[in-house]
């Protein structure tokens, strides 16, 4: 055990995640140097030397969040077009895009989305954007650990990478970021409708070649789905199979409208897959046989989606979504048990993104991404059953304090790395100017 | 226009609700002796002399929310049972109620519900428990807006009244409340399965005799129609509409399987449905068909339902799901728009609870039940639509500040008339006997 720590937290109810689920009443955590270093009760650690001591009685103390899909840029644009189905939607907010996607507009929509997460609890996301380098420098600056990497689109993208260029910028992209500790690489294709059958082959293989994840867009929509089979005779499942796309470490977002052969296909390939339930619901796309996939063994992640969908980032409610919607979906009380669904954006999240054995569960040896829950408010009281709290009660409001890598970054609610007025302040400017554009082009006030 | 109030709101975001759903940017709203005397433009009002002016900049100022359904005493069982259908689930939750439901614990998990409701901006809500002057007085004593009134249930109940007298109870009850301003009647028989037909009668002729409302709970499970249909022959919405159960004002909780047949009696009767997506989804009873009822006119509010099932009375999470779940059940996205589902728990909510004329609205002659919401948060930045926020984004988090009757009841996030901390810990005392009692009950640790 640990003699001498960080950062030691005494009296928390921790929930652990680990392998065996364990609980600790009274439970004490300590970190040195970024890592977790001793697990246990507070009997049993509140001899350690520590530089601080954190009293965490009255608090949950358990593994940070992971936010399974997102697009952080989006944050800029929360709101602005509603009511649409994806596909008219994504053109509307294309437009928009197009006008404000910068190098640095982006950096400020990922320090917005960056505040919100962390504020909530969040501790990892897996973040696909234009720019993804400014999404990746504002997460290390702000000590957040993010899934990111080049983005494969063949049109004209806001980015001004010419098609052809892709890989290779993809290939300087991945060596760029390699070190970084918080940084963990991913190859992101749009969706197989928007990149060609070759375009997404040399993807999977850019992926491969550098030990990143693959992360897609697939079967979101019914129309998705009929424009597949229209333009390859085959489901966005089949056509991704075929192509040899799910070959290695894979998380395909959505997954709405599968067919059985399609579960079948998924099943065997070991993809993971990004349960966006507000987003989805919102856009009318559908709901996922999320039940179906659990059954199946499939991993199942849950994700925000970007807030511009979803509307905000809060995983907290992501996750009550998830928990709650296959239940009455199936009229099945028994489905998605509360635990099961912390598991899914902890450590089976991050076993999910290649990260298992980084972060995902309060364990000696893993990196100390924690969160503490408040448990003082009077919607959190009584408390018969931890996971239920923390599936259908917990809040946003209720987060206390978020450490990331050994590092506080929220502390007794007060963000540490980001400056949030400036960011929410230069926001508002550029609000202004895309209110003004929306309106030019639809020839509407949206205000 | 009042040249002198009580109280002044200076520079809000006025989402009036009002019949012309009127926002007014940099708004004002005066209030004096718990009536809204104007409504306007900040230039236009600020010479108003006030006892008070408050600075409502970045904020937006509303009418506060209306829960259509919930049950204030269940607070005290929150994540007492999980994971179980509604019949089986009521069976087990009943044996701790037999245990705990006293008077004075009644009146403690009122009190725990007040909290929670007032922190997220309830000012309103259709309660139904045992013991209901324990709810009505503590609303009164919290200065909260409580629709609730005597309940009727064949069985032994834990309240001690017996079957026979409780018509007579009933009438005392409803003499006694009859002049409290905060308190509107209303006459509540379980169901149709726990309450015999000639009960429900004599509730129905009770309330009608009283002027009150008529509450139960209707079609909630495919296994209560079975049962009904076993015992009567028909649906409880035929059940209901034969015996003559829905002439006069009336609120059916769930009414999630409904046939054809059912939508034309529910349409044709005027009673309003009391929509609560979250224990109907987690109880696996099933997703109401709400678009179909606002396709039908049929009212609509939102309920939480009780704590034990929900597990919060958080409004917010509420609209979203319901503003959500029609989208996604129906593929269609354009379904229950955003300030459709603001008007569900506004003003449209309080004009079926027979309360529209009272509250509801930013209007001049209702009274004060107003809300201040902080728009001050990441999750909120930027804002194009404030529909769209107060639906998506918005949560109990941003409520800053909550009047009631044109007193303060929440103030910059403090209660001011409920003394929380006293609140809180008596429930905890309480519920380490409900854990060593349900423990004893089930043979199993629940904690």
């Amino acid at each position: 055990m640990a003699a001498i720590a960080d950062t030691l937290f005494l009296g928390a109810l921790v929930v652990t995640m680990d392998r065996d689920d364990r609980r600790i009443d009274d439970g004490a955590v300590a970190v040195r140097d970024g890592e977790i270093v001793a697990v246990g009760r507070r009997s049993e650690l509140e001899t350690i030397e520590a530089d601080e001591t954190i009293d965490a009685t009255d608090h949950i103390l358990m593994p940070g969040l992971i936010n399974g899909h997102l697009h952080m840029g989006d944050s800029l644009f929360r709101s602005l077009v509603e009511d649409l189905p994806l596909e008219p939607w994504l053109e509307r907010l294309w437009i928009s895009e197009r006008a404000f996607v910068t190098h640095e507009n982006v950096s400020l929509g990922a320090r917005l989305a960056l505040c919100e997460m962390i504020r909530s609890g969040t501790t990892s996301g897996l973040d696909m954007f234009w720019f993804p380098e400014a999404g990746a420098d504002a997460a290390i600056e702000a000590g957040f650990r993010l899934v990111t990497g080049p983005i494969l689109f063949d049109f004209d993208g806001p980015d001004g990478i010419a098609n052809e260029d892709r890989i290779a910028v993809g290939e300087r992209w991945l060596d760029r970021y390699d070190d970084e500790p918080l940084i963990r690489a991913c190859v992101q294709p749009h969706n197989h409708l928007t990149v060609s059958p070759e375009g997404m082959q040399a993807a999977r293989r850019l992926a491969n070649d550098a030990g990143a994840l693959f992360h897609t867009h697939c079967s979101e929509t019914a129309t998705e789905v009929g424009s597949t089979r229209e333009r390859f005779g085959r489901t966005p499942m089949a056509h991704l199979d075929d192509l040899g796309i799910l070959e290695g470490p894979t998380a395909l977002a959505h997954c709405v409208h599968l067919t059985d052969d399609d579960f079948d296909r998924l099943a065997r390939s070991g993809a993971a897959v990004l349960h966006n339930p507000l987003s989805n619901l919102k856009l009318g796309s559908g709901i996922a046989e999320v039940a179906r996939m659990l059954e199946r063994d499939i991993p199942v992640l849950i994700g925000t989606d970007g807030p511009v969908s979803s509307n905000d980032l809060d995983m907290w409610t992501a996750m009550r979504f998830a928990g709650l919607l296959q239940r009455g979906h199936r009229q099945d009380s028994t489905l998605t048990p509360a635990r099961e669904i912390v598991r899914m954006v902890t450590s089976a999240g991050a076993r999910a993104l290649g990260l298992g054995d980084v972060v995902g569960r309060v364990a000696v040896g893993l990196r100390a991404d924690l969160i503490l829950i408040d448990l003082a408010a009077p919607h959190l009281t009584p408390m018969f059953d931890p996971y239920a709290h923390l599936v259908y009660a917990v809040g946003r409001d209720d987060v206390r304090s978020v450490m990331i890598d050994g590092a506080f970054v929220l502390r007794d609610r007060v963000l540490t790395t980001l400056d949030e007025d400036a960011v929410l302040s230069e926001v508002r400017t550029l609000a202004d100017q895309i209110r003004v554009h929306a309106a030019s082009v639809a020839g509407t006030d949206v205000s």
